[in-house]
């Protein structure tokens, strides 16, 4: 059978807009969310862009943009103040004036006659659309998107709250564009999430599939300690992500967590609640992140009790229990205090499972023995404790956050092979391995 | 005296490049950097850019930026490998070839010596420049930057992990820019930070300061509950900037914790050294968030202790002391079982100050007396305890982080007014007002 040709990738840029982005006040968020949706799509996504409130330079990175791609999506200037100029701009690109849109305008006024206020005039300028363009509705906030043909690309203007933003990109954007710009071919793409190891053992482990020019693309990411491995494929490639997966998976072994991009916290509180046991965390170094990480995730109360932040060598011997002779003998970072950690937080939680961390998180307290980065980690369950170390290079937030990760995959390899490998004192965790990781 | 003409502000494009970045796999860090950072010292940071590894997207950005701008700061794609193509789209754009560069290969060498490893032959491409272009040490990390000047433009092109990245726009970018590019305007900028309070609160204060057209620019953004107030004044108005930052202080009184951009828990512990208190925090729906944010900052150990992440009832009664009919009469979310928590906390760790929160972070669990973002909050001393009740808009990550940003702005308002205005009994935190914000 003769192979059909595959349709080109559409192209696509993201352009976004706001002082408060040139100016560095806050960070843009919408070019990820667009990347990764409409990447995951089949669309070929370019470049993004990002400009301040001015009418001339968003005319401009409109009309430049619209030159050299299919689609593409605006997000922000849609509010209601003078300072937002998406609608000016795109009414000067296509030499259009602005119109009041009377259903636009309808929804205003019911949304501000729920609120029991009378609707500030300025409000009506989010009403307003260039003559000739499409009304996109926005069910997450007030301000309408729009959409509109310019030379052969088709432009989307969303509004810059990011999860007004993410809301239509799924809700409008994604299936518009199946019928308004070139179908994209066929697409699949599929992640793996890995802890406890570091980004480069895993692309020794992946090398000849991460290969350019294979038809179906591997790369990996690392943030905090969690390294993603990113695999999609389009055309006829898209057939085999689903094997290079599970080759990926299958390599990776007890390093992946998951067969998809999630946090270890709430693959871990996910893991816990599938078995029915639940866990309590005694951090120091940390100073809680283990806890805000097991508890992002709503429901995460079946799984995670609380635990103990045990910051002051006063607070590990006053609530914790653990004996001031350890603290003096072996210092706060040390195997004997980790485990004396885990398992005092086991015991006045009440839960099945404790786990503690507690380190160096810099950048001052290293010492030649104990330098910055220089964490002990345990976990603990009824019949006993395992104890880890790890040292990794970094800055303070960097070990703290990895720290925080690697505490959480602990106790996920932990319940994972003590319910499927007869118990982790057979497989035990290993102990006293020092292995060496990059932020 | 006559004024003499301002300088016009230099044009600053930022373009990032990395394949990491179109695929959504990371979020971009550098443009904010650079956009902060170069803006303060008052260029006219006009806009950013991101393309993929690709060299012909990257060479036909860095002509397009070159064309507009009068600086061009490059970030990413000077690794070693295949995919790294800055220094190729340089070469392309200059028309020249690359040059194995001596002192950087001399550099590599002697930090793959100090490793105790061989240099791998691709680590080489690191030290390769467009023949004419300068070298930029690189102190922080392995791979140098470089720059040149394309047409009127001078271009920086600096490595892609953002540490190095800031590092090198500070010791390198900045000083050379001096000399190398028209010189910016006098500028002057501050920023104000805010807590407990909205942004539309902040805005109405301030709305005659904010109007465009001033020539001092006041902005606000808002992020997790904290309020930022930016200011900025280039020329003439650089030397008004200090007097509006003082008037913007005068007018947000004890809403305003701070004359700069610092996080809240960052402020709250220098606070607390300053003044010799310690604290320990009592959270539920923040899970952690609270000591997390507090122990951010190297040295926090000197204020706080630690604490309880108290997420089951049963580690509120157990650990915390809560009295379990006080949970049974009013519900974990209520003004007596937060004034135990804070009081409870205080006990067993010994801490001039307790702090609690507990609410319904959401998206489940609310009810009509107590929906999804019903907040209690608490401070106590030896004194006493006083509790406040909050309610915000938003999803289960903003009502967390608003919460926890809360929790410790309490406790900034107690201790200055403990201590400034005759203790925390005549001035006490208002009960029981509920008020709206979002996120």
């Amino acid at each position: 059978v003769a192979k059909r040709p595959e349709p080109r990738a559409p192209v696509v840029e993201v352009l976004g807009t706001g002082d408060e982005l040139v100016s560095g006040a806050v960070r843009d968020a919408n070019f990820q969310a667009a990347a990764t949706l409409l990447g995951d799509r089949g669309y070929d996504v370019r470049g993004g862009r990002v400009v301040g409130d001015d009418l001339e330079a968003l005319a401009g990175a409109l009309r430049e943009a619209a030159s050299r791609a299919d689609v593409v999506v605006v997000s922000g200037g849609l509010g209601p103040t003078e300072d937002d100029l998406t609608r000016d701009a795109a009414a000067r690109v296509l030499g259009v004036p602005l119109e009041l849109h009377g259903f636009s305008r309808r929804l205003l006024l019911s949304e501000w006659r729920r609120k029991g206020l009378p609707m500030p005039a300025s409000t009506l300028r989010q009403a307003m659309l260039p003559r000739g363009t499409d009304f996109l509705h926005n069910s997450v906030g007030s301000a309408p998107g729009f959409r509109f043909r310019l030379g052969d690309a088709a432009v989307f203007c969303l509004p810059g709250p990011p999860r007004e933003m993410a809301a239509m990109l799924e809700a409008k954007v994604a299936p518009l564009l199946l019928r308004l710009a070139p179908r994209p071919p066929r697409a699949r793409s599929a992640r793996v999430s890995c802890c406890g190891v570091t980004e480069s053992s895993v692309g020794e482990r992946l090398a000849d599939l991460m290969q350019r020019g294979k038809p179906v693309r591997v790369g990996t990411s690392v943030s905090e300690g969690v390294v993603t491995v990113s695999i999609r494929g389009t055309g006829h490639a898209a057939l085999l992500v689903g094997a290079v997966r599970n080759e990926v998976l299958r390599r990776l072994g007890a390093d992946a967590y998951a067969a998809e991009r999630v946090p270890p916290g709430e693959n871990l509180v996910r893991l816990l609640v599938s078995k029915g046991l639940t866990v309590a965390a005694a951090e120091s170094c940390t100073g809680g992140l283990v806890g805000a990480r097991l508890t992002d995730l709503p429901g995460s109360s079946k799984a995670f009790l609380g635990g103990v932040v045990a910051y002051a060598n006063g607070v590990k011997t006053g609530v914790l229990g653990v004996p001031g002779a350890l603290l003096r003998k072996h210092g706060a970072v040390s195997r004997p205090v980790v485990e004396a950690m885990a398992r005092g937080v086991r015991r006045i939680t009440g839960a099945d499972l404790g786990v503690a961390v507690t380190g160096v998180a810099g950048p001052g307290g290293g010492t030649a023995a104990k330098p910055v980065g220089h964490v002990w980690l345990a976990a603990a369950d009824r019949a006993g404790v395992r104890a880890v170390e790890r040292r990794w290079l970094g800055g303070r937030a960097t070990v703290r956050g990895i720290a925080a990760n690697t505490a959480i995959d602990l106790v996920r390899r932990w319940v994972e092979r003590g319910t499927e490998a007869g118990g982790p004192r057979q497989r035990g965790v290993a102990q006293g391995t020092v292995h060496r990781a990059q932020g």
